[in-house]
């Protein structure tokens, strides 16, 4: 019989980790045990896994004693202090927080574009950002074929990834607004739980995701610039793809639009070409249709793991430049289904 | 005592109607007479004009018999009827409508931009796209001081570009949705009337605007490549300046937001030299302070003549290119106002 794994999911019971139960729940891992471990607020929430209850425990480091693998979404700060602990007693973590990601021993991983950075890790293996996931998952396989210089992204970020507490605030702006009340008293959340002001976002647009850097980028911005150089040329660093992003958060409840702008190094390169790449390429649907309306759609990518990416044509004024439209849901393929999936590939390659 | 003028406002009782006969009211033009014209469905109805009832009446042909000004947004088959028919009568007609946009002799203006092209009318004027319009009263004063070379542009556009009824859509859809019925049959009108699907843009994102061009652009990206080379270069084809526009629609009734990209001829020009620029120029508000989180945003836009600047950024890998965000009211300085302030030009240099 193959080996089983005792897999604790930490921050079990947010918008993510409810979502990484699922997702184990669906996946090729052979678990043997799970635990559910949250902060003190939520122990003892019943929870359940393949159809048996499981109780929510409050996380300590004698929590992972005995465990194989850890799922973590609990906040950065949770994770600084916990999976040391975890990898102490063994276990292999797949972090969904920020708070690893930049460090050099830490592999940065969508397996659909670098798994075998994998086999690099000491014990942590970091989830790139949901907005960074989705776009090197519709890069990548033109990367390979054709060479990529430079992308020009802007984000259209839905709610959820500030969070459940931001969805609540989305909807319950959007009903205050229906019913002609004022909305600014709800906005508690966004833009960032991290800065001082808050402003609604329902039938809003908010240009700003997480706080801002000294010049003037957010660290979303940031994020995605830097994690792309990491995840695509294992520099953060890297000159040799050029990228810049605006994000900015939109009234959508789940799943991130991208309007992605980008340049190959052939400039013979046709959109027939870049379509048949994306036809085959690993997690990717290709939805671009336009004589029929087809293109990725938000609502049509909830709860799916795939990346849809549509709308491509070419800059007709600059050989070998595109523009495309992305979508994928922000909580599965950009966290909760990377991350059990980044565990997948760690079984699957003998890595835990 | 100085000329007075009779205005005549065609599609006076749509969502831009209703706004020229406001911006009208605030406007230096001295206005004789109103008479405002729509189809027969909505002849008889009271609107007011400064504090005085008028009766909508029916669009003729004799409709304009004595009318000095006509504005008129009542798509573009009516202008395409009526207003060879009111400069026939001697009237100046400045159209709201893409009937006239890319004729030889229809100067097509944003006065911050191009007011030397109205001399050039012929009997018509023609106003650009929403989303053309606050895109180059931000990017013209940054041509006039640093030369420009290429624009790339995301937008984020408001539901009411697409008229009241896609406005009354999206109200109903979200209500829909919030209460969780299905919003699928609330769905009549966007993407675009001119289509065969309808989707929904409650909670959504829609990256259509218009109908598909055979190269996959939307037409509405084509007016912003073409519209935007006439209204800087007197020219639609021209190449000095490379335009290329991804368009989506998002929830949100009212404003437009916009990421653009551009270089500029200077490879030093720094962020402050733009943000100097940019405070002094016609038409535009800078709202540029991250540290304080001020940004555009469209529910402070909402009822603003202003376009609004924000998030100005330098491409750090790319010397001479900048990322900003751009927000203004679609009704007003995208259609209404910038009809009116269209019309108040031709006033002022005796042009009518």
């Amino acid at each position: 019989m193959s080996k089983e794994y005792n897999v604790a999911i930490l921050g079990a019971t947010g918008a993510v980790g409810t979502r990484m139960i699922q997702q184990l729940e669906q996946s090729t891992i052979p678990v043997k045990n799970v635990k559910l471990l949250a902060s003190a607020k939520s122990a003892g929430k019943q929870l359940s896994f393949k159809g048996q209850p499981v109780t929510v425990e409050e996380t300590t480091p004698a929590s992972f004693d005995g465990v194989d693998i850890v799922l973590s979404s609990a906040g950065g700060s949770v994770s600084k202090k916990f999976l040391p602990e975890a990898v102490k007693r063994g276990a292999v973590c797949v972090d969904n927080t920020s708070a690893f990601r930049m460090e050099p021993d830490v592999p940065l991983v969508v397996p659909e574009v670098n798994e075998e950075a994998l086999k690099d890790h000491h014990g942590i293996v970091a989830n790139p950002n949901c907005s960074t996931i989705q776009m090197v998952v519709a890069l990548e396989p033109i990367r390979q074929a054709f060479g990529l210089n430079q992308i020009i992204v802007s984000t259209y970020q839905a709610a959820s990834g500030a969070g459940q507490s931001a969805l609540n605030e989305l909807r319950q702006e959007s009903q205050d607004y229906l019913d002609g009340k004022d909305m600014k008293a709800d906005a508690k959340i966004l833009p960032t739980k991290g800065d001082k002001k808050h402003y609604p976002l329902a039938f809003n647009l908010l240009p700003q995701i997480d706080v801002f850097e000294d010049d003037g980028y957010s660290h979303e911005e940031w994020k995605m610039i830097h994690e792309t150089k990491k995840i695509m040329l294992n520099d953060m660093n890297a000159k040799d793809i050029k990228v810049t992003a605006t994000c900015v958060r939109v009234p959508v409840p789940i799943a991130h639009g991208e309007s992605i702008y980008f340049t190959v190094d052939d400039p013979t390169v046709t959109v027939d070409q870049l379509r048949a790449v994306l036809k085959d390429a690993p997690g990717v649907v290709l939805q671009d249709d336009p004589a029929h309306q087809v293109y990725p759609q938000p609502i049509n990518a909830v709860g799916k793991r795939d990346t849809f990416v549509g709308r491509l044509r070419a800059d007709e004024e600059n050989p070998g430049a595109f523009n495309m439209w992305v979508v994928a849901d922000n909580l599965l393929k950009g966290a909760a289904w990377n991350t059990v999936e980044n565990a997948e590939r760690l079984v699957a390659n003998g890595l835990i």
